[in-house]
């Protein structure tokens, strides 16, 4: 295959200041929940985004000092020459692909709380930390914006040291650069505070001051968010952000464009799809001739094409798309347009840095496992022997494994029960706002459809007697899950219908089965992640009357990790489902529900018809447990390996089923040591005694 | 001074198994943010305890396996020999100082999700996590138990490797063994579950496997909690515990004995008080011979020869006091109980834990600083220059910094413009349950007492002139802050009285002064700590209708970190605290308080009378500004050198304050490049540039 020439506009290089790129696709700065803490990790992950095509390839925001520091959230850093050596580990590998790589340089203000430095958190006003820890900031005197100058341009100078190509001053996102632009918070009245002049005088001197010391190597990139804010009917308000703009347009190499509004910038597909940053910023190209990236989630080409075209931006912006498919430039140059892994917005990724820990991918089961795994989004090892594998089961745990196997040249062959493939992406597909969650059946439907290797058989419910004729050499059971009626509480499954009004109780499998509640119905959340109110949310738009209520003390408190809990919950409440909030179902007897606070027990009676439970997952696990009986209950004595993989071993995330699956066909015929099953990204106090270094005292 | 021969018992030594501890002080394992990410930090901070007398010293606990991964709480590992290399530089200092190492082993089952490592959680059924991520377990089988317990053996090995001298098996705090023993979780039909008999066979086996496997050189150690659980009158329900543990207590050669409700066992002194195990483990010893150690935030060495001579327990366990004070024992050998930094039970300890970063103290202010800042608890520099200090203000920051200033030796002037030391804690002491927040004073108090070079000057209020009249060579000012009546709106401070009804808005300074409203009340909380909870409580104890409110999801969150949350909310419920959630307060007439949802801005109209602001807190910075204007707006010209520490100079928590105070005492006349602030215990690419190690394929 080669490349359709209406992709070609993405393959031009384009000269940002004193670098050039060799085309348009650039992978803005991401969080990766790996930093200064795992650079190894971090560094394989990057050239890998290289080797897939990207032109730019930049880093996660880098503290330019202790006194921005943002543990749990794991960000790199460019404090001292220990970061030098540890993002040249990273460039390297970048340029090596002949790819460009950028460092965004970051500092916190009043959204750290340097609990790890436990250094002072500086901000324009003594403000509250923005994400509610109780540590106010100190009010930046002249000798802190000094300090602050220093540091940055130190930092730049790292950066450059460390061999990045583009160095960002990072102007958005509500951190320190983006308070002082801001009129409503900045209220200094020195030179620094009141006019737009004096609010943009700390962003424009760093640009200044970022150009002086490295702008003859480096290109000086700002990130900013083009508009003022978005208004309650999801209309930009105008403001002077385009005066703004004006004024520092000429300043930097590069400018990347970002909004106001994060929850939009980067909201879960069942809120926000594709190009939706356009009406904010469309502007920005009338007002600039310098360079312009932005993002939107791209990964149609005709889409990424068409932002080009229509002068949009001048570069194709993108850290889930990179994420879900490092490979997605590579795959437009080679005309493969069908092998791209598209991101399903789920906001997985984020949860690592939510978290602390390494970044996961839903789509992308390799994502964060270059290093300590040695995997390859796009190469795997050949098969380690001439053998059949059935794999039972079409899910996203059992399609991946016969995905990976496939393209590792073994006989695969794909069992599913049902006519359609997907498990459960497809049926969680068809409620409200995931339909983008499709695309991980779409990806591995695609691939193996062009595998002669790998055969599908649908409508084939597999029993233990149905395993063994096929006389596979291995057998991976990939038979999912199904929501339970009974509740956890607290140390065992038990029962909300002691009485019996089972009929009155249904699951999330029922609603997606189509089986709808009538009447006044109550949505039961012990999940805590999307599909309670995803479920609730499909009821009351059938126009049931509808409450939602859980134990926890928020709607849907997972999805804080995935940056739309906030989102969940207004959504909801705008449809007119109630709330109730900390609160266990204790006992349903078809007519009442009853609710008992989680603080005391203090009861409350609901009259509803029907109860959803979103609680617990049950394995599918008879045809596993089958074939292990049959077998005396010693899977040793089976003429076959039995293994079994994602919700049917542990029902988790789909992300955890995707791995699962992969892990499985990684693993055939080249087992690991599961005593030790993955290499660590830590300090090694063998190896270096005495610290990595110390910072000095003068 | 010498040792009270009372105290002789403390000082008597042990056997426990093959080992023999030289004394009753027993640093049982506790949590530090530190594990295998900071090794150096953490051994420095271990080594310190063992030079301050204590005669076992713990690590926190060790995950066996990667399939027990509870970041982003940092846990210790035995996984490899990295971990051993590690531990080592931990064992080498402890054992230096003559004391005995101990390694806690553990397996954290459903309450792990696993999300750096990826691996499945595995426990006795396949259930929920129990802190809410959305991944289930899977139900172990054989292969799984035979797995766990070859991890268990071989990490056990490693912990001998790496020099320790006790190894546990933790069979407690909610974690796998729990789990296994708990009659009301363990629904296995298996041999492992049903009769008491087979729910133990899990921890027997790891016992007796453990003592085989090191036995000779190590003594193994059970945790275990002592009752089932508590009833709601606070009093033990006993049920088949008294019989298991009679069952397991011939086999291991030490108990370390804690309780079920891990909210008594380290709850926060506001609802806690020393000793308080004592009731549910009383019996513990009448059954079992083999030593046995507890805890209950023993500061007393009264109380620890009590518990000692009547028989509750042989060895005084503790974690906080150690961290309050690592030199607890050193100070009561040498007679010199004045000088112990009790534990004021804030729990600040566990935050780092539960945020992931390292733990800090608020008595302890170089506790984590051993390695980073080169910080002793004890030691400190001699004095840089014959100078004299005035520090202005004698809260937490004033006071540590005069303290650590005199014991450097300075001539110092402590100048506090009320009649009474303490500031803050002294004031918040008063408030229903933080009584022992006054230790903060007392200790520093005390200590300054002794420092002939201290003068403490009361009801001094300073001015500039005050300041310049006392021809000091350094000035540092530590007055404070106080509570506003405005709050933040997100973008700056507001009032929300504008049309005048101020003189019915209090601030916490004003229930501390004793100005109490009168009739109902609302207390709203933007703070999120703990003090608008107190707050409430007071009033409510003073016969108002109270209610609290909170644009927060729930009450108190920062407390989540502490551990007290939960207890905070329902201790309020059940005062007949009306509760109000995610809802800001953006008006009050002196009538009505109006609130408005966080989630989309609904109204609720609240009839009150009085409304108490905790919100943010404004620095008292005139004099500092004073003193800078006087110069002409250059601190250089000034003929001193200024400088502002704790609340004054950024409102925070109590242990910022006192970390303030001390790291000026600690800089004067050493000042260092405040650039580098701090060794950084991290991987250095530069230096390994392999990894650290690869965990193996077979």
């Amino acid at each position: 295959m080669t490349r359709d020439p209406r992709y070609d506009i993405l393959f031009t290089p384009l000269k940002i200041g004193p670098v050039t790129t060799k085309n348009r696709f650039f992978q803005v700065p991401h969080c990766t929940g790996m930093g200064y803490i795992r650079p190894r990790m971090l560094a394989s992950m990057r050239e890998v985004k290289a080797e897939g095509g990207w032109g730019v390839i930049c880093t996660e925001y880098n503290s330019i000092h202790p006194s921005s520091d943002d543990l749990r959230h794991v960000s790199a850093s460019l404090w001292n020459d220990s970061d030098i050596r540890a993002h040249r580990l990273m460039t390297d590998k970048i340029h090596a692909h002949g790819a460009l790589a950028g460092a965004e340089l970051w500092y916190g203000g009043a959204r750290s709380a340097n609990m790890m430095t436990r250094e002072v958190a500086l901000d324009l006003d003594s403000m509250p930390n923005s994400v509610g820890h109780p540590f106010q900031t100190r009010a930046m005197d002249k000798t802190d914006i000094r300090n602050l100058r220093r540091w940055h341009r130190k930092a730049a100078i790292r950066a450059r040291d460390a061999g990045f190509d583009v160095v960002y001053v990072y102007a958005t996102h509500g951190y320190l650069l983006a308070n002082f632009l801001d009129p409503a918070r900045n209220t200094r009245s020195d030179e620094y505070g009141g006019v737009m002049e004096n609010r943009v005088r700390l962003v424009r001197e760093l640009i200044e001051e970022t150009k002086d010391a490295v702008g003859d190597k480096c290109a000086v990139a700002v990130r900013f968010a083009a508009d003022e804010q978005v208004g309650e009917d999801g209309i930009p308000i105008t403001g002077e952000r385009r005066d703004m703009f004006e004024m520092l347009a000429p300043l930097p190499d590069l400018w990347d464009i970002n909004i106001a509004d994060y929850g939009v910038e980067m909201g879960v597909s069942r809120f926000t799809k594709e190009g939706a940053l356009e009406p904010y910023m469309g502007f920005v190209k009338s007002i600039t001739d310098k360079p312009v990236v932005t993002v939107g989630r791209f990964t149609s080409p005709d889409t990424m094409v068409s932002q080009l075209k229509r002068g949009v931006t001048d570069l194709i912006g993108a850290a889930r798309p990179s994420i879900a498919d490092p490979f997605l430039p590579a795959k437009i140059e080679a005309g493969d347009l069908g092998a791209i892994r598209e991101c399903i917005g789920c906001n997985v990724c984020y949860s690592g840095d939510s978290l602390g820990v390494p970044i996961r991918c839903t789509q992308n089961p390799t994502m964060g496992e270059e290093w300590r795994k040695g995997w390859h989004p796009e190469k795997i090892d050949p098969k380690g022997s001439d053998t059949r594998v059935l794999v039972v089961g079409a899910g996203p745990a059992g399609m991946e494994a016969a995905r990976a196997l496939g393209q590792r040249g073994y006989e695969v062959m794909l069992a599913e029960a049902t006519r359609e493939l997907g498990g459960r992406v497809r049926r969680e597909a068809t409620l409200p706002g995931l339909s983008e969650y499709i695309r991980v059946k779409d990806y591995r439907e695609q691939q193996m459809l062009k595998m002669p290797n790998v055969e599908v058989f649908r409508e084939s419910q597999m029993s233990a007697q149905d395993v063994h004729a096929v006389e596979a050499d291995h057998v991976v059971i990939a038979t999912g899950a199904h929501w339970r009626k009974e509740r956890f509480n607290g140390n065992r499954y038990v029962s909300v219908t002691p009485d019996g009004a089972d009929a009155h109780v249904l699951t999330p499998d029922d609603i997606m089965d189509g089986r709808m509640p009538d009447g006044p119905t109550l949505v039961y959340d012990e999940d805590g992640y999307y599909l309670g109110g995803v479920i609730a949310e499909k009821l009351r738009a059938a126009g049931l009357d509808v409450t939602y209520a859980t134990p926890a003390d928020v709607v849907s408190q997972w999805a804080e990790n995935t940056s739309e809990r906030w989102r969940v919950r207004s959504h909801l409440m705008k449809l007119g489902i109630e709330i109730e909030l900390s609160k266990s179902l204790t006992e349903f007897d078809g007519k009442t529900a009853r609710l008992a606070c989680e603080y005391g027990g203090t009861v409350t009676d609901l009259k509803v018809r029907t109860v959803v439970m979103v609680t617990q997952r049950k394995t599918n696990d008879t045809l596993y447990n089958d074939l292990i009986t049959g077998a005396g209950g010693d899977r040793a004595k089976l003429p076959f390996t039995l293994s079994r993989v994602g919700d049917c071993d542990a029902p988790a995330i789909i992300a955890a089923a995707v791995y699962a699956g992969h892990r499985y066909a990684r693993e055939l015929d080249a087992p690991i040591d599961s005593d030790e099953p993955l290499r660590h990204d830590r300090v090694d106090v063998g190896e270096t005694p005495e610290g990595s270094y110390l910072m000095g005292r003068t």
